[in-house]
């Protein structure tokens, strides 16, 4: 009987790179959380232990920090595309280099006009991500970009409904034609190209058409808010081919406050924590180049 | 030899309470985590087990959610002073209460000139806390509010230094002109009173207090902006008596690129978790009342 | 331009479980976090906002429970087994389930000679998961397991080296031969088939030839050690058609004592949380039948 | 108006000391969380700036793993005694020190009959503290050591009950004369002497005198449960001057299945995250010598 290694990939998680520019006195910040990946022919250092073949995930850590300084980070795009084609120029062997990144936005802190110079409180809120995947060299380099964002908390008090479902011998909610619709909206979305895109400016246009929609329509159910959004990200930039969404429906269960004699008309809820809904969807479009190795071990549904 | 039952309380801790005023299409959203304790003369309900002096947890759950409706939430402190009187209220063996309250903070999704009316989006950042006392009842009625905030994640990119230290023969550490000094804040100030406080207003004010000290101090070491960040508090805020603080010293570590033939000049940082400094520090007033219970089973140093 | 509706699931995640057996006056306590979904034709409820295909998550919910008592749980593959049978049943518009479970284990707490017969204490250390996708009905129908344990922390503190390894101009690290290996392991395997298989002892045979393999072997580096676990695993366990393991090199680094005059022969270490290194690998028998939907929406690499 | 420093304290943060003794080819492994902090005359670093008299953090860090060799762990006790001496010794201007230490627990893997040499599996469950407090010099010198143990998850399935209890108009509550009673533990005992003791083996007798109460003793209510096992830790050990609980009770609701036609007896429940009860008591021994500052900026009621 045989046994063989099968996927495989290795590398550094979570190096908590900060760049500060500050070639005048107005610096800036960027936040990141980088992880790197090699996938490719690595046998060697799994079935006999030989690591000739291995660039360390230390030098993959060097490496991470040294090109925030030689290539610099002008996106979190940017900067995972130079270092993912770094990899592949380090080390022969590997056929591909995912390249995956957090970035913690700051603010600067109001004093005067302008804000600081060099003081800064971190925003919180919606974390930018981005997955970057480098296959091949020169000629046969593809390039597959997925940005995203994740942690970002979205509530409706009304404009909400869910009613007309399926029901069984297990069913006993009830239905309503207003509650609280609530999420921490995971998303990511596919660009169809790794050039002639503005990534920051990109980014910010999608934030704003997601936030936007969910603002705007009237909501039959969380999957149904989930592709009108994905849809209008579509509709409103051409750069991308796809977008998923990974989506807990935070239940605000209304309060039966009738045994103190009071009434609640949709004023006191509790935010539970588990279980949740959780709703997950892809919005694609239809001529949308083929996704290849993009979302390659890209975490959950998403 | 003699055993005793010593200091003792309970309640139900983090109900998260979230309260809608609707009473116009423009919705407010007050999202809220609520703990409540009673102390007092309970050593039945522990030593002989006969449980007819103790309201139950489950009811001071409810009473929380009532309260939120039947009183309001003009303020996290308003209702918490309210709560702790209906606890001394319906609980004859208590003889204070203690209600604890984070709130988190939403903005309204831009859209249009004034944001939406009803749809949030999570503010994230600092969480906006307090913990109320009340002792007694009636003409002996005594209430300390403690108000604060925590998750406050500052940053300096220059203005810090760090030198002159001690030093033995376990000193490694190099003395710097020139550092990242950043903290996750958690502040907690003690009012002088718990009437005439306008809580909003304050806390408003005494946020940006910290965060305007923060910024345009220069600073010799994290110890001296914590006291400076204090007085300055005190000094513009008549109504606080006291101000304590809980800093981790969250270390941004400069990454040595000199192997790669790199210069480093203060740009390139490794965000570091653990160990961190832990810097804790109170700043009072010298005409300021006793403390009394106010700060009795606040969690940490604070 | 057309805009469709791609891959899509939901269901209720984290539905805490707990079932107890007390049949007799020696009770036994089952600890489970299930999470449900479903998968299927569900274009209505995303594009329409029509909810009459869709059997709620409350529901699910519900039945998750329900089946607690009315199925019971021997294991829980067992149970997910059932589970999903059960969604497909009422949900004529899903073409599959996918159930996961989670289990923490619990100890009887030592009385006497054989334990307590009711009171217990968690056990802490590993959880065991499985993940089953049940897909099409009655003849058509499918069934896939995946299990595995998760937070299995192991630790060597010699026979461990890491040399030979591949150099660049970002390289910094020292050979060693002698090293702390250390890794919170997250390890699952595909049974080739759902029937035949006892659960429990699967489980502990497997767990079992995973600890023993890791202890005994001496490691050139972590991917070998995985690939010889996997291996192991495949060898003396006929029902795994494949494993697959996601490792955090959980680094412990030496502390140079000698600025204090001290030596340090492997003695004092630091353990460090972040970056780590992550190596993520498959171990497959040659003639294991095709994975199918068996990994489809398992998180990670994994 | 007159504004001052108050109360300060200063250190370092969960140092991850991990010690080997491999003196032999049987190895043992101390895995360690150390924070220390130093109080005294520290008010020129805080208002002035001046840092002449402060023993940075980072020094404190390079004392804790040093001492992890120079003095070794035979029990975190021990070792912080060391440590906190030690700081006393370093720093003219501190007044006393704090050595806060968590250890992790780890057992051989089971390879042979008496498990590996040099391969541990990381046990989970409760985590051994201990807190201890040096104030003063030579002949003025005292010591306070206040250990116990975190996150020791109980349950009984059966011998308890919660009836008989105040009721208000916010009542709902029914009365339980059988019901899951669970608690995730944290216990802390002074002792009243720092020497004499052997810290191992009293801290095995205490943990176990904590488990054998829980589970051989019915229970009216956890307030009841906590006094009865800090009474019997008084009773069988000398040395403990007063023990403090915080107990979480984790609630387990019994499920309503009777619409879908199925009893329940106590068979299936469902775990709850938020709310939960918080029950925090303190037994004492009436002789006790004064605790002094052995609480001193321990968190929470404990």
């Amino acid at each position: 009987m045989g046994i063989s290694l099968g996927a495989n990939q290795y590398g550094k998680a979570e190096n908590r790179v900060v760049r500060v520019y500050r070639d005048t006195d107005r610096h800036e910040i960027v936040d990141l959380n980088v992880s790197t990946s090699l996938r490719g022919d690595f046998a060697d250092a799994h079935v006999t232990g030989d690591q000739a073949d291995v660039l360390p995930t230390d030098t993959q850590k060097n490496t991470a920090f040294a090109y925030a300084k030689k290539h610099g980070v002008t996106s979190p795009e940017d900067y995972a595309i130079a270092l993912g084609r770094r990899f592949l120029e380090a080390s022969p062997k590997a056929s591909s280099a995912q390249i995956r990144v957090e970035q913690y936005a700051w603010d600067r802190i109001p004093v005067g006009a302008n804000g600081s110079d060099h003081a800064f409180v971190r925003r919180g809120g919606a974390v930018r991500t981005t997955v970057v995947t480098v296959a091949g060299r020169g000629a046969d380099e593809q390039v597959w970009v997925v940005s995203g964002l994740q942690d970002l908390v979205l509530l409706k008090s009304t404009g909400s409904e869910f009613k007309g479902f399926l029901e069984d011998e297990y069913t006993t909610l009830a239905e309503t034609d207003d509650r609280i619709l609530a999420t921490s909206l995971v998303a990511r979305w596919r660009y169809d190209s790794a050039t002639g895109v503005d990534w920051n400016k990109s980014h910010d246009a999608i934030s704003a058409s997601l936030l936007e929609t969910f603002a705007t329509t009237y909501s039959h159910a969380l999957q149904e808010t989930l592709y009108l959004m994905g849809r209008r990200v579509l509709e409103t930039n051409d750069a991308v081919a796809e977008i998923r969404f990974s989506a807990p429906n935070k239940h605000h269960f209304l309060v039966d406050l009738s045994p103190f004699g009071l009434e609640n008309h949709n004023e006191v809820f509790v935010a539970a924590d588990r279980p949740y809904g959780l709703i997950e969807a892809t919005v694609t479009r239809d001529d949308a180049p083929p996704a290849g190795d993009a979302w390659l071990a890209v975490p959950s549904f998403l």
